[in-house]
């Protein structure tokens, strides 16, 4: 009979341990309401946005210049009730979703963070990371500031609390903040009388803004806007600040550098694949990575299948190029929730199979070519492949869209550090023979270029590479930073 | 500005009418706990079987003869938590999940059902529909007994109690009462010492036995085998008793009459793809439907897509068959909830756009092939198509892996009344220009034998032709019986 | 530093036992709805008996013969919101509070129990405990019945079922229920059309009956008429049904014996003071038992006080016939709620004076008597006493408002077995001496007539005599008979 | 029938508005953890002072330099679980109720408010209003500050951060802090390894020091310290900050003035009647104020009542002093909840009977003295007077155990503005003309000093005098300035 020590003590709560890196956060803004109410524009926008955060979210609503909130933990769908939307009047909104790490998963930093200063009630929300947020935070509190937070958007409210005070307008005090912070960020600020959004130098994470009738969106994804009906304008440039008050919107580019280096993790795994994101369509991304590995690891076999969601897109485009029949080879259950509960009797073969299951009567007897998007710790790919030999499949190659992993990530994203990363500890080989795959290909980093159809490297792949396009101070290298220099509470 | 009368008043709450049919439940059950505790299996089973109803589950366990158990309206990772769970110790059990109705959504009617009788608790979990519910219950008034649920079970374990009586076991009464309940049914009924699962002679709803460990599983598809790592034995026969208890496992055979008539539909679109029920691949099937329409309605196209998930299968099939390449052409949104919530204000289009986005990159400009499982009420396949026109789709051509529904079913779906099919109100070329398609194509009567790999037909196909292969009483025919025969409560 | 066994195991949840006997039930009615609507005044109503049961509570309306209900756990004002209410419309109502036992404390057994049967919808609200129900349980399963609850009205609604087959009307199928059910109930019975309440020919649990507008109300106690702003009419008499239909109002007395029985302890401490029951203000009968008790144990003192709440009354008496003052001695916390969290390492002594506090001014230096209802297990009053004697008192003599317990009660309350109450292991010198107390005194057995005002014995007083007026089976007396016969589940 | 519009538009909810003013909030904090955990002795502080504050609460707990935290809306009783109390590890903690106020009810304004600032973390409870707040804010916005709350916690928090720069300690920053703060407080701060009491120069708010074990507590009434098992000390002295660290308690004083000037109304009404604030027993004040009115405002009567709860401890002294008796004349439903449900059709009559129910044996045919605390809006004693005639009450002369309320309060409690004051708009006899009363009688404003047994004038009656002892801003009083002031979100 089971004890109560039933669950595995090294997973609290039996809760799974994630699998991919994660985004750490979605941003959505309106700017008008003659379409529709500015609430119900974000909330159609953050339910297209989720895929970017399920830890919590909020809505925050501008009526005549008086700021209302809505924000909670849990998913967009648990969060918003009727009557919630109802309640948040008014003629425009900043909003958010926000990703669930283990270390401060508190109500207090959901976002928007909504904050009164000296001219007025803010609204902040932001995706990214900051890299000096740590100086920042200490230089403040050397000024006496202190911090209710350990949100990097609390920090740029003070900032542009502080350059406000010597600006002539909230758009001046955003362009007197960008020099000031480093790193990752697509920020939108609502002011009492007008919506500014604005990206970072590098433009590490996307931003984009739309039309909805007279008014303007702006969004992290493109699936966003289509979401809310929203017309496709443009991105909003690296380094750009868009402003859109009453008299109209207008563009700063002080701050346009065009040593651009967006996330390339966005088109491999991050982003949806209905996204367009600076010009490049995710999808297609996807599957011109399927394409380039069909010619640089080909093989025979009989049937190409995708590790699902992620990983199809690539099969598709796998299956294109070498001829071979695509197929499902893999069914996902989407029930499983985001407390799957596992028991630490239940052998691991079997937790996965709750997540996926193979489709035996297709990979039966058949060779098969398995895409998967990305190999982080390397602890799931061993069960599918051995699960798809169980399944009866008699030779199963692994193809992954990307390159190793090899180094962590310090722009907004959750890529861990080289001690975790499989890629760092094992060669390419190593990592097949461990997966049990009877061959294994990497995509060449060489061809992301190729992948998002550009002559020349205009992207961050740090991830990769450890080349880091924007300075990451020392001390955040070497190590947690994070429990050095915010409060820690719960 | 919006007053309070901002939601459709026709549909309360702002939420979505259902658009597809629905399955009406799932059952699972395990004698044995050599493996794992019983209740997680039933947790891992139930979870897989969550697309056969996700209003309520519940779970019941036999611990030496004591039962407890747990249910609650909900989805299963909502409904347990790992502390529930682990109150629920015991050597077997049985499990449900069912389908949220608009009419009795209520805690009572959750299921497995527990009750006290002459020889103890009972525990009993059922799939399907009793074509005579409302004339046993009539009967059983006459001579007593008061309903406290409206679901079938109650009436199911009223007879079981009365039989058990005059007979020398639990299997004996389940035998007795096979005669006296017409319609659809695939029980599974727990007493002290036994657990005991029985199909219809009709074998209208599926079911499954499998091996875990030491111990027997009975499941509503062979997906919940593959969740709980169990070996799948065979099908309950169509009238088959299967008795589990410490002496091993015994068939009882005598409701076998061979006149089987299986749930077309459950191949069509109610199973899981990685199912396989009486022997035949649900995803194959799909597959083969997805062939025989490329032969029946070919037509010349850039690509084919399937609208997710449930067209997919037979997208690949039509690509197959047609050697037209098969695309994702559309994007679904997983994290929508379960109320989603409308404004009446937002266009019909952009609603079925939060959930369904087309990948304009891989439809612009395209001869497209779009397949979907079958049309019900007609009310979103005309949005689909102009979606996907929006997106720059030069042509668009349906191809619906079913044919048109011209009758209800009452075997334990909830297929409508006629006048709600549009098959019923418009011929296939009116249901076509409806929809906008450049041209429309419905799957074969005659071919879903073949669909399913037989050589003759051998199952249920009412829904399509009219054939009620079991008894259907004339006022259910005729009216809303519900209405007439059970309790009106909330 | 305190490890993960912090919490008492003997009180799991760190919950306190109780140390009052309990009520099991309240019951309120209404037919009419002129004056307000029923679920409104039930509302009220259950408010003012929610000393009677604070586990779960429930309304049953019927809106022209169709029954909605709401029931759950908790406290009314935790289960009902404004939207439930709303919800409930209709002419008629039953409802109920029910107290928490440690046993079945499960959603199944919340009331009203709403069923349907031969005639139609019938719901039932019942406050008693029937003595005769196992043995109704098992007669009823013989004939077939299935039970899904442990509470009595289950069993009541079967008979009442069985008995309107051969009834012209309910009230008939009632009159014929009430000689095969023996012990105490006080029963509300709402059909399609008419609005019944009934009490055992003992009369052993309180009901009256009042007006309301045109309506009728009934009521466990006159404090719910009160409540919901209707007049006293009368009590229902011990044995009589009243129907309340379209006609009018009808009694019928053919059970009204003579040999009434009321609880002797509903005075004593179930009771709200402001009620009046059979005549017979509770105020005034507790007033009068202090008077008694200063009369039967008088002391020398400065200052007579009341272990709040229940022990006040009788301490104003005792003011009154010994010219002692009253004083208030001790305040009692309002806000401990239902799950006081009680860390074992606390001591004894502190976890009372969270509770309740001694008045130090007023209680340092004086000579005290200090009023109680009763002493069940004997395990607060030494507590109270030395909180006292901590607080400055000089000495303390404590005044028992009721005889010693000496037999538990199986007509509707949890005075428990012989071998919990102190009274029968300790004499009453010694249960003085565990008090700490400076002297001891129970009310006189013969003076419980005169505390109600009456000449000569008609009551219940088996919990001090053994004297049980109606049957108890000889394997009820004997042991535990509930886990016999009811079903173990939760 | 009833339409959706049966609840009273200007009383949103159904929810009573507030009869009685209100508290602002109670503190509670521990240094020390040798007799039980802090978070379990704030637990049971809390629970002793929740009748200061039933909107929020919340526990920080300092364990070894790390903060942690738990608070949310609720009662103690709903927000603590065994579980939250059994995480909140540490030595030493602060803790706080707040008083819900229909204006920012919101849970960032729940405390304790935990904070980083250049020195670590910092946890602050508060009790009490400053009056210079606003202008606070104003200056720290013009030197770049941000507000997240509305709550004076955050300002003085700033004010603390800001001095700490220049501060060789805590302690330091916290005497610099105090000058530039205005109005009442008691405040607890606790750093990383400290724990500091301060308490306004005029002391307006109570705040007292006990022992626990080695430990020290404080807390905004002793009656928290009887609840943990605390000796009670002293009181913090008006003016005074108090340090507990590793080396013992050390007292700061150079801002105790002399001029000291608590709330009266602390004793007639705020504090529990238990408790003994700066060295005044609550209890002998309230008795005494009945005393005095016996003297002030005699009447030929036959018995004496209290409003329950606040009007009891007056009638005793009433009774004591006149020799007329004292009875329990009403009787008070403990079971409402915050949120009573009113519905408008409903008789104003009803609703009070709902709380407050007249014991009709006891009331009738007599001429009652009836004893209440205070009449601020002049709402309900016209119905709890006619109430009590309608239960057969002869005469009814009612008795205010303080002065008429002539001038709001900008101190910490919500006595309204003058136009919402009764007594601002009438003369005593028209009040007791409108009342109903036979003859009304308040406490006279020159024996406010007796009733607490001091020679001459050492409290704040501004409340009854307009004299305020400390300086209010004029904009204050004259307006609304929360709405000037503060961020206007919910």
């Amino acid at each position: 009979m089971l004890n109560h020590s039933y669950w595995n003590s090294k997973e609290p709560n039996g809760i799974e341990p994630a699998e991919k890196p994660h985004e750490e956060c979605g941003v959505f803004g309106l700017y008008g309401d003659d379409v529709m109410p500015p609430a119900y524009a974000a909330y159609n926008g953050l339910l297209a946005l989720q895929h970017r955060g399920q830890e919590s979210c909020g809505i925050a609503v501008n009526d005549r210049g008086v700021v209302s909130y809505h924000k909670d933990m849990g998913l967009v769908s648990e969060v918003f009730h009727p009557k919630d939307l109802d309640k948040l009047s008014g003629q425009m909104c900043v909003s958010h979703v926000r990703y669930s790490t283990a270390g401060d998963s508190v109500p207090e930093n959901a976002q928007p963070l909504v904050m009164r200063y000296i001219k007025g009630t803010l609204a902040i929300a932001h995706n990214g990371n900051l890299t000096n947020a740590h100086e920042i935070r200490r230089e403040l509190e050397h000024r006496g500031a202190i911090f209710q937070t350990t949100i990097d958007s609390e920090v740029i409210a003070y900032i542009i609390a502080r350059e406000r005070m010597h600006s002539g307008s909230i758009e001046e005090a955003v362009r007197r903040t960008m020099p000031q912070i480093q790193g990752a960020y697509s920020l939108l600020v609502m002011s009492p009388q007008k919506l500014i959004a604005a990206r970072d130098p590098n433009g590490f994470r996307p931003l984009c803004m739309g039309r909805l009738g007279k008014g303007y969106v702006f969004a992290s994804e493109t699936c966003a806007l289509d979401a809310c009906g929203a017309e496709f304008v443009r991105d909003v440039e690296p380094g750009e600040i868009v402003v859109v008050d009453p008299s109209g919107v207008k563009s700063i580019r002080d701050h346009c550098t065009g040593r651009i280096s967006p996330c390339i993790f966005e088109y491999i795994y991050f982003a949806r694949t209905d996204s367009v994101i600076d010009g490049v369509s995710v999808y297609e991304a996807r599957k011109e990575a399927g394409r380039l590995l069909a010619r640089q690891h080909p093989v025979e076999a009989d049937l190409v299948i995708g590790v699902p969601e992620s990983g199809i897109d690539a099969a598709i485009g796998y299956s294109e190029e070498s001829g071979i029949p695509y197929e499902k080879g893999i069914v996902k259950n989407n029930y499983i929730g985001r407390t799957f509960i596992k028991p630490t009797q239940q052998e691991r073969r079997n937790s996965v199979r709750i997540k996926l299951n193979p489709l035996v009567t297709a990979v039966k007897g058949k060779r098969i070519v398995m895409l998967d998007d990305s190999i982080v710790r390397g602890t799931t790919c061993d069960r599918i492949v051995s699960m798809l030999r169980e399944a009866g499949a008699k030779e199963v190659h692994l193809r992954i869209s990307s390159p190793p992993f090899t180094w962590p990530c310090y722009y907004g994203t959750d890529i861990p550090s080289k001690n975790e990363l499989i890629a760092c500890k094992m060669s390419v080989e190593e990592i097949g023979k461990l997966s049990g795959a009877d061959s294994i290909g990497f995509l060449e980093l060489d061809s992301l270029c190729q992948m998002i159809g550009k002559q020349e490297k205009c992207f961050c792949d740090a991830c990769f590479t450890g080349n880091y396009p924007a300075p990451v101070p020392k001390h955040i290298m070497e190590g947690k930073p994070e429990q050095r220099c915010t409060p820690v509470h719960r």
